[in-house]
């Protein structure tokens, strides 16, 4: 399952931008001066939307800093650095190493170093790839690549357009989903044998309301502190490696 | 256990490093322009030394981004966001809880975020402090502050010179020691019970020989996977939650 690794690149400027994006590019994030609405850049928001991009609005002080050309014109936009797998590779990994699937699914998880992390612990705790989805999520950034130490190069990562319609077709599949909140069951309760999607929330509103509706569990990490939550990618490798002990019991 | 939150601060220029150092304000990080070798560098880096503060050399460039005075003069220092605790203190947290000590002990975590991220977990898991050593490591800056989610405000974290040392001590008052480790047994299998210090290692070279042989145990997490090993802070999270349940049975 290796993958071919393309190195992060940034595009900058407003043709440059509009030009990528045509040339079917796969741009995953735009920076745009906070307050410009000019022609080519209702025209980039007409294209970053098309594309499912994320659009940050930002200063130019931000935009300064960022831009390695000096010449941004008010839009630097970020491609994508690696090629996405689809589900069905996911399942065909499962199947390939003769074990039920383990599935990690996130929820808009927005932090490239949380995401990085997750993948590498995807990896590492032997699930047969990532489900990520397109909107507002951040995509495979070279931040991504770097932090998940190598990780990408052999877990597949899916993006879809729909979470909670792929946790449904992957039902039918026979997997059993389980997502991370506070409200649920203490995971060790729980049992996570079988072929599993894990779901994972957003860094700081947790998993949304239609996804986790899909789930037929939800397991709770004992909290005995003061503060509200683990970090995304620390309650990830929490709940993984619970999958994994019950596994290996 | 409240503790007071100072705003992390930069310290610019040559005299104004000196003069914080001379007053006794905590620099945890310096950043010099590499190459410098006049007489006010030379005593930046002798009270850098004698107070264990790391440094870093670093290009104009480097120095010209980060300033925010833009009179650097080449040297740039970061003070401490907040106040270190004694050991002592956090054995009287276990003390105070009832509760049988639970320490995290960090062999020169480097990444702030990582730092930040484990003061989270060990908050949540129910650890009554963490003890880092005051060579190399991060110490505890506004990153570490704010990926501790607030974290820092109840657990206490003290800072050592010699972490080994430390350990012989707190084997005297009936701790146990497991560092995490590949090589090690794995931690499912261990009895993770009782009073007791859980070692996380530096990101890319792990828990070094020295405190390695200070340990009682070697705990390994289950490695499935094509790469070498997880995120740090995502380790101390799977030990950590090891170690709760065991507790919890």
């Amino acid at each position: 399952m290796e993958k071919q690794v393309v190195n992060e690149f940034t595009v900058e400027g407003r043709n440059a931008v509009i030009e990528a994006f045509r040339s079917g590019k796969p741009i995953d994030k735009i920076y745009i001066l906070d307050g410009c609405q000019d022609g080519p850049v209702m025209t980039i928001k007409r294209e970053a939307k098309k594309h499912d991009t994320l659009i940050k609005y930002v200063t130019k002080e931000r935009l300064d800093q960022m831009s390695e050309t000096g010449k941004h014109q008010g839009v630097i936009a970020y491609a994508a650095a690696y090629e996405y797998a689809q589900v069905e590779d996911i399942l065909l990994n499962a199947k390939e190493k003769g074990e039920d699937p383990f599935i990690f699914l996130l929820d808009n998880i927005e932090d490239p170093h949380n995401l990085g992390a997750i993948i590498r612990t995807a990896n590492l705790a032997g699930a047969h790839g990532v489900i990520i989805p397109k909107n507002r999520a951040v995509g495979l950034t070279a931040t991504v690549a770097r932090t998940s130490a190598g990780a990408l190069n052999y877990t597949p990562v899916a993006k879809v357009t729909n979470l909670s319609q792929t946790i449904e077709e992957l039902k039918k599949q026979g997997l059993w989903f389980v997502c991370a909140d506070m409200g649920g069951e203490t995971m060790y309760r729980l049992n996570l044998k079988g072929p599993i999607g894990l779901v994972i929330g957003n860094e700081g509103e947790g998993v949304s309301r239609l996804v986790k509706e899909k789930c037929d569990f939800t397991a709770a990490i004992p909290m005995k502190g003061d503060i509200d939550s683990l970090n995304a990618s620390v309650a990830a490798g929490v709940l993984a490696y619970e999958i994994v002990r019950q596994r290996l019991s």
